[in-house]
């Protein structure tokens, strides 16, 4: 039997990773707090899409530096991993190039949660980690010194 | 068929959810960013008991404003639930009274990442929010006026 191990996730395979999911975590600091706050995504290129609505959200993530985080764990093997983005946040709207607005619009993101999300949110990444909890190797479920 | 709602969790439901979950995001400010961490941890009461070794996360949530979220999302429904924690942390050490450290050590929290994780906090919440997107009603899989 050997241990879990705990590996850094390269940089490509964090964004091949953050592909694989539709929710997410946006961290802001608001209320003199690290809120997290899960939201539906989408990715244009490496930037991730979130619409939202007018709020504590979108009020906090404008311009500021903001995290999205990425998971997937597995209970059975207590294993998985996480990716954690670190950037910067932007409103698209009026003063953006056309272009822009319809590639973020493209992207298609339709927020589970009803209610009006016309806000749309850019949030471009200046770094990106990840880490890996590798399950260790479970002993055999016969053991062989049975069979000596 | 009916929009998905929305609708926010009492707290009494908030914490009988918190102890579903033995993996959640503790988000602390370091780095000039609100950071999120996945951690393993258990339950003293209210009080959420996190194992780790010294680094980042420690020297950020000691005293400090931090956040925890749990959640629970299904993609097939598109609907899920996440809670939302506000509080202090403070590592339990050598300052504390002898039956609160054995009651956090008694919590068994083990994380499945290794390392040494020798240092215990203790996050004491003042704050928890909660909130679930019920999915709507889905359409009948046979149409009824088919058989009109």
């Amino acid at each position: 039997m050997t241990d879990a191990s705990l590996e850094e996730i390269p940089t490509d395979e964090c964004y091949r990773l953050l592909a694989t999911q539709e929710i997410g975590r946006l961290g802001v600091n608001a209320e003199h707090h690290p809120l997290i706050f899960p939201v539906n995504f989408a990715l244009d290129g490496t930037t991730i899409v979130i619409r939202t609505r007018a709020g504590t959200k979108l009020a906090a993530a404008e311009h500021a530096n903001v995290t999205f985080e990425v998971d997937e764990i597995d209970r059975r093997t207590r294993s998985g991993w996480s990716v954690l983005v670190r950037g910067q946040a932007e409103e698209v709207g009026g003063e953006h190039r056309a272009d822009l607005v319809a590639r973020t619009h493209a992207t298609g993101v339709e927020p589970w949660a009803p209610g009006d999300a016309g806000h749309w949110l850019r949030l471009i990444p200046h770094d990106v980690t990840g880490r890996r909890i590798v399950p260790g190797e479970l002993p055999p479920a016969v053991d062989p010194r049975a069979y000596l």
